[in-house]
């Protein structure tokens, strides 16, 4: 099949890379080029703009970095979503806006595109690995027609109900994720403070009531100061004021993902931005005059 | 052996069953007689003070309310901690005070006697299947001997350090299960508001980065609406308390548990008190006007 991809970051490039694996054709466009150009090397083709790759794919995947990236990519100028396109289908695998996925899916419709929101869940491992949680929302007919190419990429992958509906499921990841990782952290501190060995701690609380797989992965990191990113800081945080808009815009109070995107934010003041979520630990130990 | 059990409630009464179906004498004591009665008719011998259970037992268990309790049942008149008892070695496996294991610790060991604060966690089920998580704090020595009793009761086991260390690290389980619960109550809180089906939301975001033995066994009870208890909101709200009080005689600041006891003294004052510790998700509705 002839697929698009737009956005080749450490996200998409290694899923672009599955589909490149299965025998399709994939027609390439980057805000960075560079970035494109491993699959390039595979036999990827180079498009100008958004719309060239419309104008050639059948099905265009885009995975880029925020919301307003989506919408210039979807309805900017060169957008993906212009008259004349080749492409039927359309799917978003960025984190993003609900709101903007529904404005999407209207002018995609009114071109004759179907268009989906499928974000992810699984980080750059995830992505590698092709074992992603994919959340999608639209409609439910596209959704089976790419299911196939869906599952190159991903091994848990849900229709979850009309368009924005995978970024509001997303959110719900996030949120969950949130509150997970304020209770590694503050777990952790504690025993740090008290004295206590860090990895033993996490052998017997993280094997009980309190296991995660977020214990399971970022405790061990923790116990060692290990703040390589499996997933940034800055993404987090973009994430988590999606979460705490959308909320805010259907009157919804989120008191604890409110106070963890604030402690986030100092982790980011503070410098580390571009460390792993874990660093969590880090604006919780200069809150409490630690190093 | 001649084993004495002091507190046979919801958790005390299985794990002591489990020493007893090992063979063991059981020298019983409680504050309501009733409770012991179903192990008094498997040979249980009734004792009317924990002084009368010191001077028959070995090794003595006790787990009773809180604190308070603890400190009535071993420093207090007609006391574990009596000179001339039998017994070598308490092993206290309440929730409690790190602080009160340590002056406890320090009162037996005027009298030769060995005192251990072990903690546990896993429930009433974990109490039942003797699948717990002991913690124990104390003289490494006597933590060896009684380690063939504790496994009658509990599948992960580990010795933490000195006295007060079992109580630390339960309360790093409680810290990181506060953080957990708050994740999943507000995620499908979300779920919820936007219409989504809240066990297509867990089946999804449950099994990935967001995963923990949390959202797989509270999450399903939320999303129909079934409060019943495996641990109680007030028990909870005790636990988070010593945490908290713990964590501030050492100056050290834990945002996010403090923010999520006070939603869950929210829920005992809806009237929860009695509810499991999923009923947070009842305060967070009321809280943003939902039924």
């Amino acid at each position: 099949m002839k697929i698009g991809w737009i956005g080749t970051g450490v996200m998409g490039f290694p899923m672009a890379g599955h589909i490149r694996d299965a025998g399709h054709n994939l027609y390439l466009y980057s805000r960075t080029q560079k970035k494109a150009e491993g699959l390039m090397a595979r036999g990827g083709r180079w498009c100008i703009s958004p719309a060239e790759v419309a104008l050639n794919a059948e099905v265009v995947f885009t995975i880029v970095g925020n919301p307003r990236d989506v919408e210039e990519v979807y309805l900017g100028k060169g957008g993906l979503v212009s008259a004349g396109c080749r492409c039927r289908t359309v799917v978003d695998m960025t984190t993003s806006s609900p709101k903007l996925a529904q404005t999407i899916a209207e002018a995609a419709s009114r071109e004759g595109i179907d268009s989906l929101d499928a974000p992810v869940s699984g980080g750059d491992i995830g992505a590698r690995d092709a074992s992603l949680s994919i959340m999608v929302g639209g409609d439910r007919g596209a959704f089976e027609r790419v299911l196939p190419l869906l599952h190159l990429m991903g091994k848990e992958i849900a229709h979850m109900g009309g368009p924005g509906t995978g970024q509001h499921t997303k959110i719900c990841n996030q949120i969950l994720i949130a509150g997970t990782i304020i209770g590694v952290c503050e777990s952790l501190l504690y025993a740090s403070r008290l004295g206590l060995d860090e990895q033993s701690v996490l052998d017997i609380v993280g094997n009980g009531a309190g296991s995660s797989w977020l214990v399971r992965n970022l405790g061990p990191m923790i116990a060692r100061g290990d703040y390589t990113p499996t997933f940034f800081v800055e993404h987090f945080i973009k994430d988590m004021g999606i979460a705490l808009e959308e909320a805010a815009a259907c009157d919804l109070s989120l008191p604890g993902l409110s106070l963890v995107r604030q402690l986030y934010i100092a982790v980011k003041a503070q410098g580390h931005g571009r460390l792993g979520t874990q660093a969590l630990m880090l604006a919780l130990r200069k809150l409490n005059g630690m190093q």
